[in-house]
């Protein structure tokens, strides 16, 4: 939350990753590095979806901002927001803690019983674990694993030609975050903070979704809306061409904001921290499910755009196309 | 490596993670926590094993004992040889590497190249991963998934009767951190550092075993035999009676011993770091099996004790039972 850059060439060691490792997959079963989930099939050809996400102390989350029952809650959702990404539902997790003996001592009943609510809210049963003692700041780490009877959902599925939808309103986290920055007290005090301490995986939202339409490429936007919209253009070699002002704003960013609403729509586009959906399907395949939908969980499904031939992430507006870039990394270094 | 001791009351802290968590299982699914595996069912009745390990600098291993290679290696390893114990073979692997640039920058290639290598001769392939950014020591995490046909097994099934075996020669892990600590490079050089630099998950053994007779409860030794026996007499809830002359003890542990076998003697019964296993089969089961297993993978498979009613785990000696107390946390510590 404080320091999102990646390490010195991150996607470089990502590309060396896949470069090392990426061969020791059978034939068969190429690894699917890149993706929110790692592919499985079962021996009754049952696919599975497998994740892990690490939170690190003072890099994805801070003490003086989240207590420890949101930092446990953020670390299940990570994981269980890549399941729902993946078009599966939850099997089970296993989570391990490492940190100093203090740390852990004053923090990990707090951080356990995060991880239980949500692990029971959410029928996904935490397994088993590590505990282990580490100098320097606390890691949380989450791996979730879920079925999906239908298939896994991938990034790299849209098509020319598909609608560009997003679940819910977004903006609220980057705008809590900078609320936290400038007065934590504050912060944790305006209507935004919400979004950031218990946000929540869109696992029935993909499932309901899956049982009455096509869905040919799925997100979340973990990384901000322009970030993770590039993933998908690259991954599927497809153009996405968003309409800025359709993106849904949370309110709570828009107040935030006050007087200059470009700040929450910059939020919103680049902020990152959301736990919403992105999805790409067939144009027509969404639309008649829109106001069930939106009843049913009381959350909107809103088309934000198209895809194209081509590669990389547009924004169109009054004045034609231009680039989408990802500011998230900037935006919270 | 340098420091095995627990977070201040791990077990404790272990104890409320399965009050906190343990209830989020379906009344069906009872967590595993405890085991080296967490068990689940597939639709078609299929088992899986699932397993985590964080290897952290300083805690468990030291760049100046280890080169990058073998710190990849040891962390898939660790989550190969749970498997290894709850009787299934590996589906495949993700992988976190969390720790400062200039480490990862360093390190990452060396660690992802013995995972790799690993990875392919065990037929575990990466699947994907996580890579994070944190001040401190470096994290090394790694989850394995497998399936086992016949059923996951665990630490609860010895029976009263049961013979009590181990694979492989003991004591050559610990004697290698005593001689690394002395003396890095003399350590180094010595034939006990590559059991500590390159050890090996008894996948094969244990699928073979399996095969041929029936095994009621394997563990493998990580916290050492006398920790580890202590867990499975626990989880049993019977006693385990070994003795200890039978315990075979690595050669290099008996040459880094010098005149004092008695040294050698410690590390194999205490010392862990190893992930040889420790299997409880019905008396006679094991016996008909041991030439031929010895030839196939040239390895001992050693008869060192029985399991009875009761509880705890004792020394079978001349001077009859004593008991066997858990030494491995001071031995490091």
């Amino acid at each position: 939350v404080t320091d999102r850059r990646p390490p010195v060439g991150e996607f470089e060691w990502i590309a060396r990753l896949v470069e090392i490792l990426g061969g020791t997959a059978a034939p068969a079963g190429r690894p699917e590095i890149g993706d929110d989930v790692a592919r499985i099939a079962g021996p009754d050809g049952t696919q599975w979806a497998w994740t892990v996400d690490t939170l690190v102390e003072d890099v994805h989350f801070r003490f003086d901002w989240l207590d420890p029952a949101p930092v446990g809650h953020r670390a299940l959702t990570a994981s269980l927001s890549d399941l729902a990404a993946g078009g599966a539902g939850p099997v089970g997790a296993l989570v391990v803690l490492a940190g100093p003996p203090a740390t852990i001592a004053e923090r990990a009943e707090g951080i356990y019983r995060g991880i239980g609510d949500l692990a029971r809210k959410s029928g996904c049963p935490i397994l088993g674990g590590d505990l282990s003692r580490a100098a320097g700041p606390l890691h949380v780490t989450a791996t979730a694993l879920g079925r999906a009877p239908q298939g896994v959902l991938t990034r790299s599925g849209a098509e020319p030609g598909d609608a560009v939808w997003v679940t819910g309103r977004l903006g609220a986290p980057a705008a809590a975050i900078e609320l936290l920055a400038a007065d934590p007290a504050a912060g944790r005090a305006h209507a935004a903070y919400g979004r950031l301490a218990w946000p929540e995986a869109r696992l029935d939202e993909i499932a309901w979704l899956r049982q009455r339409a096509p869905i040919h490429a799925v997100i979340d936007l973990s990384d901000g809306l322009s970030g993770d919209a590039r993933h998908v253009a690259e991954r599927s070699a497809v153009r996405l061409v968003l309409e800025a002002d359709r993106v849904p704003i949370h309110p709570a960013a828009l107040d935030a904001a006050g007087p200059d609403p470009a700040r929450a729509r910059a939020w919103a586009l680049h902020g990152g921290e959301e736990f919403e959906l992105l999805l790409c399907a067939p144009a027509g395949a969404l639309a008649p499910l829109v106001e069930e939908f939106t009843a049913r969980f009381d959350l909107p499904l809103t088309r934000i755009g198209t895809v194209a031939e081509g590669a990389g992430v547009a924004a169109r507006g009054a004045d034609g196309e231009t680039p989408l870039e990802p500011r998230s990394w900037d935006h919270f270094g």
